[in-house]
């Protein structure tokens, strides 16, 4: 059972599909050195490790893939050199391992075309790749992988031969793409798989691309994993953070212990999809504070995305913050209060239990203008009246209160504990 | 403030629109008697007062009503003998707080058409009825109104001087019908209705039907209002108990102190609408302990259907149940926790904190067999393991349990409180 | 039967609602004298000749209104004088009658509310108002009425009560409003009507307001209607105008003998919605003569809606067109050929064949700039290749051609019959 | 210019992909021989004739194709014989064309999905399969494909190199499949595709499938195509053939010389898909004989579906009738004049000018019961009083009628030419 919201850093916000061990040992130091006494612990490698000749952001169609004689992707070993003689991610999860790390993987529904067009046997199996393919499944963004139809003989022993081969390498987190919004459509596949992961013979965590999950399928998501995109790829602009509260707010019931709505990776510090010179993420430090307090009330999945062996100070300092990082811990039955305009400033409140004791509440000012918030305690219908606040940023706390008093500035937010 | 979620009786599900003031005396008194101890205090009379001629549960279009020169609805005199002499409900309110309890009124959103078409004076203005009317509002099920045009001048002094009327008159609770799922068509009338109830000079609850509410307006119904029917009108059958499930799981989160989505009334003991001979609720006991556990920890209001004057003994033990009554006035951020079949049955399970500490748990069988439920209490994410497990309707404690063990009836449930 | 589409004047465009009989009789004396040898005929009185005070093109909301003792609308005196005594329209039309022409009025669908507030009897009938009004049907933007509910006793002899009185008159022509696209909900209403008008003892025309009419009920008109509404209001504005190519497309196969899809009123020449100090119309000539050409070919009813006592000689010579007016009367299976771009401008051909032989095409330029066009006559699939192309506009003929070619000034067209 | 809308034969209803050369020859002789003086001219090979393993109605995912090394698909040699030594299908083209034929063939929109992996050079370009495939377009029901992506250089060079070698081989009807109803997503690729069958250097007629075609991309396919499909597959069920007089109905404004709105294939005589051990049609003569007056009236194409080696004596009566095949040829401006109810039987007439002079009727009874019906000559709007009145099946003359009488069987028509 993964019993708390996981933490971590993924290859793609800076990487894209051509991330390399290098850079994926330089990060899990970075970790381990500076984050992981913090919470943080997964080390992901994004899409396309397979792929030889991946060189950016973009993907090149119909490459050829790297895999092995029963249609199985291995890792490219001139980026992945440990890969080689036949030892896939073995090595570098070892490494992460004697980090006190745990490794993940990103996979896509499927099996690759390659192997389909090859034939190729599928391993435990009478079956070829042919005869389990889904003949009309196929991403609509990367052309590596057709479907694997549910209802064809062989189906179960594709994704056992690649989930087993995922346990013997040591793998701890599985991103499978191309799934989460693709329901009703391959609901089918998406109960296969997950079986499969779950009987693989190692604990992982199974993480489910892309958003937007579908809000009415969230008992199936809860089934089948443990975190789930809630929205489309996210990045640093403001729009998509605002949009965010929404997500959120629908979503908030279906966080359990297990199971985790996912507001996708944390775009700070050095990223590549921006146009600063310097790949500084375009968020000012008020929003990023924000993200931070929603994700962490929420219990969102916190993924970084970006680069840490250019880790500056600011975001050091936003990523390790132990007050904001137990509230992500702690936080229970979290809800949005309410969202109303206070002096023409678009507010919204959400509080939460904590399992600590306790209760949290985070106020939001997603206007563009400073704002001052005076909030009765009574929104927020206490068990008990609070004997102290405590400003989990500052640190401050403030005895006996009645109305929680906020100076918040322009797309900014505060949180607190009241005990 | 409303503090707490409104429970009292009201006159609809057993008198229709003919209801009498001897009746509501009578039922009153029964309050009074047996259910005021537990927290029972409104007593609501429904529509149609100002119609001398009603007479059963269907209206009688285009009656001629009860007004006065300004165009306000007076108590029909052969059905409420106390409002002789222009004294409106002033006596029968009088009589009602006199036994502790609380008064209230439905009305229709708008103006009378009769006084449209007689063009009468609104008070306090120089403006007409035809002048305020809104010409294309009515109502698609009864003919009493027009609505009322807030953009027109004099709109607001007619509301005014209704609700004056009412103030003096002592009424606490206003159901307000014809507008709450009328949006975004009537936003703008009920915004100037509710401002003009806070400006009445006397604190009433205001409560708005028919239902279904419209979600996306659910921050406008927490402005505006105390209560709002979040379904068409509720009657004693399965299937639209069953339908209830869904509609709390969304409305949880907008429930609040002062706000509190209304699953309507509960067609309990007597009431007219059915088919039995001793006008006996057709749902089952189970069923109706189902409701009253679903309607408690959603803190819906408690509004009873059934007649008072003739209360069986299994009702009054259903309406007096006193745990089941604190987890209707204690609970605190209620959520449904999932939805899934178990052994066959789909199964709901709920929770919400208790503002005197602990958390509640309610789990409901909704399938038509019997159902044997072991729920781990890690679903249920408390703060910490309960050292006790109250079971809410047997009065019965487990010690230090990790499950929540139960065996539920066909259409039955279950609450515990754990502490 | 009605054998060809209706042409006529309506008083709506440049009197609304006030219109008053002197200006009734001196339209129908122009009409006489200067219109009525190309096939203009019909003189019809738009709404509320019953409101005493209307003055302009608003409604006067919930205004008293003319009626006799059954709730049955008379002419205003003030307004009609010819109508006292009783004699309602009767006069009136005599004098239309003894000028060559024929007489119409408007009609809103249903009972007026003053009857129903006020109950009168219903003629022939043991009912009353109240008992056969439809409770929750009004109009959207009028208050004269509540529509009538067909499956009440009474509500068949309420409309017979009224089409004999209009039958007595010596009425030609009904416009009934608030009824063609108030489907399906008052779809029984309008057969109840359509019934009564047909049994009334006189022969009308019965056409069906506003617009747009639904496609998918285009049977329904068929059978109850001779001509029905396929727009809302129609103006002098370039936008509607392009919009009726489409709507004009759609419906073409609708039109039959009896049966005319109704583009609405011709707002040329002197009206009252616009800014022209003069009150002409806002449509350029081109516009206009693209306007006759479309209506034309496809046999809408022409109703115009200038003044006809301000009549000036461009309206006149559009308006006496005898080649355009054979079109109107004797296209046959019109329809849209193509539309496409020609050289960057918008295009469209229409065709219909002639009753007196020969075929019909019209080519329209709907871009803003001029254009010229070059059809092949194959585009067309005459029966046989034509010996003659007649240029309705011009009168000139040209010999044995393959291809129509035409200057088309912007917004402008040009129709033509091949013999 | 394709100037009457084309008559054949098409392999797919009797032979499912797995037709070959003998059969082909085959009914090419029988049509030559027994319909060919009735205006029968097109033999068209369907689906996968690049399939060695095809044999069913069933396709074999992912199967492999035979292509030469441009990535052009050619027929199987052990299908097709005469292929061998890499002439395609010139020779059996050329025997059609030596019995006064035309031939034609299927494929699928876009380049063979082996001829991307396996990355073959587009010819005439320094571009390769990979480069020109569409990444994310692939046909629903089959596997044999990738579209092709318009905006990538190569694109219209793979196009032109297919459709010139089809020229090279004599193909006169191109039947291009996974496209018709692929709108709007794959416009730009029916644009290109469409422009390269232009400018092929030789006249093929373009047919698009599968259906329903997108009415309102009716433009588009008169733009670029002689005929699409307006339907789904049609075979021999009474449901289909009774939806088809809504969707003739609707498309009936869209034909024109060079445009055949298709209804599909007719499913007579001999045909794979029934229960029928002798493997004929499910549809009664009556209804075989309404379908052939719609498709006729409406000038739908008339692709034969049956065996004609099996070919009986009705069948060849059915497609032999002159008088009905003049009225497919000759018919204009057709449309549908009402559909009604008439004695309870739903009833729909349908009329057409000649191109050779008079006026066609056509009357369907759509009822399970035999039906009267009288229909006054006036509905159909003639020109002039007709003084004959040809009863299309019989041959049958009537003099100067005013009514058209006819006793119809159920699912039964009748079809008259006024002159």
């Amino acid at each position: 059972m993964i019993r708390k919201s996981p933490m971590g850093w993924n290859s793609w916000d800076c990487y894209g599909p051509s991330v390399d061990e290098k850079t994926v040992r330089a990060n899990a130091e970075v970790m381990a050195d500076k984050l992981k006494s913090c919470g943080w612990e997964y080390v992901v490698v994004d899409i396309q490790w397979y792929q030889p000749s991946a060189s950016s952001h973009d993907y090149d169609p119909f490459a050829d893939l790297v895999m092995d004689e029963y249609g199985r992707l291995l890792p490219a070993e001139n980026r992945f050199p440990s890969a080689a003689g036949g030892k896939g991610f073995a090595p570098l999860a070892e490494y992460v391992h004697s980090l006190g790390l745990k490794f993940g993987i990103h996979i896509m529904r499927g099996i690759p075309r390659q192997a389909v067009h090859r034939n190729t046997p599928v391993l435990g199996s009478d079956r070829t790749a042919r005869q389990v393919a889904k003949t009309n499944s196929i991403c609509a963004w990367n052309t590596d992988m057709y479907g694997v139809d549910p209802k064809k003989e062989g189906a179960r022993a594709y994704y056992e031969s690649i989930f087993r081969l995922y346990a013997e390498w040591g793998i701890d987190f599985i991103k499978c793409d191309d799934i989460c919004r693709e329901l009703p459509h391959e609901e089918e596949e998406l109960l296969l798989l997950s079986d499969c992961v779950k009987n693989c013979g190692r604990e992982m965590v199974l993480s489910l691309s892309p958003g937007p999950a579908l809000l009415e399928k969230a008992q199936l998501y809860k089934q089948c994993a443990n975190m789930w995109r809630i929205t489309d790829d996210f990045w640093d602009r403001w729009d998509l953070l605002y949009a965010m509260f929404e997500r959120c707010e629908k979503w908030s019931v279906h966080t359990g212990e297990g199971n985790y709505p996912d507001a996708d990776m944390l775009p700070v510090g050095a990223i590549l999809q921006n146009a600063d010179p310097e790949n500084r993420t375009r968020f000012t430090r008020d929003e990023q504070e924000t993200m931070m307090m929603l994700w962490s009330i929420f219990r969102s999945p916190l993924m970084i995305g970006g680069d840490l062996t250019k880790l500056d100070d600011f975001t050091e300092k936003l990523l390790t913050n132990r007050q904001i990082l137990a509230m992500h811990e702690d936080a229970r039955h979290a809800h949005q209060v309410w969202r109303r305009e206070i002096n023409g400033r678009e507010t919204v409140l959400w509080t939460a239990l904590s399992a600590r004791g306790g209760q949290y509440a985070a106020v939001f000012n997603l206007s563009d203008e400073e704002s001052a918030v005076e909030i009765p305690i009574s929104d927020l219908e206490p068990a008990k009246a609070p004997e102290n606040l405590l400003d989990l940023w500052s640190g401050e706390s403030r005895p006996q209160v009645e109305v929680i008093s906020a100076k918040l500035p322009a797309h900014g937010a505060a949180a607190f504990l009241m005990t």
